[in-house]
């Protein structure tokens, strides 16, 4: 989804237009990363790289955008000028998409002419953030699922049409198999699946004349709905009417109601009908919390449809990325005000079995490094992987993660060290501001 | 930001095509409500009306989306002919934009052949759902920032592009002063504001060289960020490079640390340099429940820059909107199993002084209907508000709202009836439906 480059804080614009006009034009380094977890999330997962490469290629101010910021009247000419022709001239580092990181990693970083870098931070933060946010939410749900085929259900409650599109990617990205949202089917190739709706039925004298009506549409895509009026009565008409026009039923889902006690009902009817093929899909205010409670209990369930909590990350709906500026000049700096730590520099992270190390980055240390050059002159220098490709990189680094972090009901901190070159540079940089003040 | 008709759920699509081939192409009415509020919400604010409108009057399917459609290999070749020439040509019934609503009240009522009418639920759900959400905790913002200026600074972790700008937009409309997304200023005229951020004090040689730099730049926005290194410090480089180079300071913001101490000390300073007309803006992880804390405890603080919690409503991320089949070719329905209760028909709803009434379309009752015919054939049937109208009516709609309704503590409810005679329908269609089973 294309937007503008006005799509930023108007601070941004009011700093580079200060850093030009201040003549500071040296390059600078600002690293993407996240301080401290959510207070329920063991592990973030990265996705939305795609994004901001994209917005990095195509940033271009179009003549409307320049007037509307001439009528704001806070500019000078020749920066609006200079707008005109303004393109990302920089280098762009990253981890891969589908990536598991921690606190203090960067999972990007940003090098440019420091009016350049600056001007990116806000649509850097929020591709960024909604798509990991997302990402590491449909780990969760993924982590708990054992195997059973998921799909994202939410986007009548994501936060608008770009969150929409970001969900099925992201959760797509991050273990889940299909998605009902059609437009995220065209632009991103992934599987889209879908039944009925409760208006469906009821816009039929009954309900078994609204099953007929549906399995003759869809003879090979016969997933009935069977909860508009009283769940196990539905499920037996579903079994009749299938009988009687001759098509198979793929499937029943149910939305609400007791669901492990519906879908254990309902898989008995089933194979007593012979319908032992016919596959249970529970849906309906689902998240890892509900859906590890279910599978626990022993439902006979085959597919999720998660919604609304998924697709809003509902018990943890934000992360506190931040977007530092970690080197001016070759310098390396740091803010220290707040009382939150940070470290200084161009970084890199390694990862080991057990743990990460965050080492300045060109140090050599035990591990991978997991931060790779992406663009540079404002290109991207290799083939972008495929969506599917991230989706088997995050699979597989998925399943190395120490299962203790997979927990979804208790915090476990994943162990991120500091080199010793880092600690180093920090020490030093602090006393420098200590003696500048 | 325009959008595909294949930003849906794939079942509102099959049904579309189950619909037509069984020959149903009777009238319907369905209903957006909420059945009950949020857990911690007393009210709701109703926003997102403008783009229902432009999404009805904008529906096309292109050549592309039919061919995606056609790849899937689940469509008739007629339906997707069908699809070609396919538009709006219902009816569209909605309260207005800033509209104060609570549980079981209807928000919007598309009247439409019914498999068009079906089409339209996800889009018009997710559009109005994020809307109205912020629309929400923006009131709360509102009602407790006592005239204090408020601004969105959410735009880095709003979920997406599209949230970003219906942050700007539903918290303007409900009583926020201006935004930092200068897109929204772009598009949807409302005042954009922003200060610089730690990195532009970090690349300067000191802070007094970064705040000499940004006020030679902007000397008619001269708002300095004083927390980079040591607040009151900050505070009083501020007021001496303000001195030195004879621009006034208009603003100092404060982004982190124990804001009411540093507000009261920094309020001093300034009052004794004679700096009291010089603003103090406080920003950094700000709600409702922390401005309320700020302003009892005293702070002197001018302005507020709310961000993350308001742009993802934070405390309550989704409001459970449901779309509702109420009326099929004449006749009112209702869905019954999941224990759910909600009403059949068509509705209207009536304000009074200190109760709503849910009444039966068409009857009368006292009070104000707050459900207006907004489109026709497919047309807007009269001009569309300006958003700074739709602001007024909110600003004046929320002053009438008990006062103990503000409260944002505690769960207060609202009195919402239901008429004697759409009791009486309820009472009659559940018999029907029993009847039938």
């Amino acid at each position: 989804m294309k937007t503008s480059p006005l799509f930023t804080d108007l601070y941004e614009l009011t700093m580079m237009n200060g850093y030009l006009k201040a003549g500071k034009t040296e390059w600078a380094a600002f690293e993407l990363f996240v301080r401290k977890l959510p207070k329920n999330r063991n592990y973030l997962v990265f996705a939305g790289l795609n994004d901001v490469v994209e917005l990095l290629q195509d940033y271009r101010f179009s003549e409307s955008d320049i007037d509307y910021l001439y009528s704001l009247k806070l500019f000078s000419d020749d920066f609006l000028d200079f707008l005109k022709n303004f393109r990302f001239t920089g280098k762009l580092y990253a981890m891969r998409e589908g990536e598991i990181f921690f606190q203090n990693e960067p999972v990007l970083r940003v090098e440019a002419p420091i009016y350049e870098a600056q001007l990116f931070e806000t649509a850097i933060m929020n591709q960024v953030h909604i798509s990991s946010l997302i990402a590491t939410k449909a780990a969760r749900v993924f982590s708990v699922a054992k195997g059973k085929k998921l799909a994202d259900f939410s986007l009548r409650r994501t936060h608008g049409f770009d969150a929409g599109m970001k969900v099925a990617r992201s959760s797509y990205l991050a273990g889940f198999d299909a998605t009902s949202n059609v437009l995220a089917g065209k632009v991103y190739g992934i599987p889209v699946v879908g039944t009925v709706a409760h208006s469906f039925i009821m816009a039929f004298e009954s309900e078994e004349e609204a099953f007929r009506a549906y399995l003759n549409a869809f003879p090979n895509h016969g997933i009935l709905l069977v909860d508009t009026y009283d769940t196990v009565e539905g499920v037996k008409k579903a079994i009749k009417i299938a009988k009687e026009v001759g098509i198979p039923l793929k499937g029943v889902r149910l939305d609400s109601g007791n669901v492990v006690e519906l879908s254990k009902i309902a898989r008995k009817l089933l194979d007593e009908a012979g319908f032992k093929e016919t596959k249970i899909i529970v849906s309906g205010g689902l998240d890892e919390y509900s859906i590890k409670e279910i599978l626990e209990k022993g439902a006979p369930v085959d597919a999720f449809g998660v919604g609304t909590k998924l697709g809003t990350s509902a018990d943890s709906p934000y992360i506190d990325f931040v977007y530092k500026l970690v080197e001016f000049n070759g310098k390396p700096v740091m803010k220290t005000s707040s009382g939150k730590k940070m470290y200084p520099g161009r970084k890199q992270v390694f990862r080991n079995e057990d743990h990460d190390v965050v080492g300045v980055f060109g140090e050599e240390l035990p591990g991978e490094p997991l931060l790779e050059k992406v663009m540079e002159n404002g290109l991207l220098i290799k083939e972008f992987p495929s969506l599917k490709e991230s989706r088997e990189y995050f699979l597989e680094r998925f399943s190395k993660l120490p299962e203790e972090l997979k927990r979804i009901d208790r915090k476990v901190e994943y162990p991120v060290r500091i080199s010793e070159k880092l600690k180093e540079l920090y020490r030093k940089t602090l006393s420098e501001i200590e003696r500048e003040r």
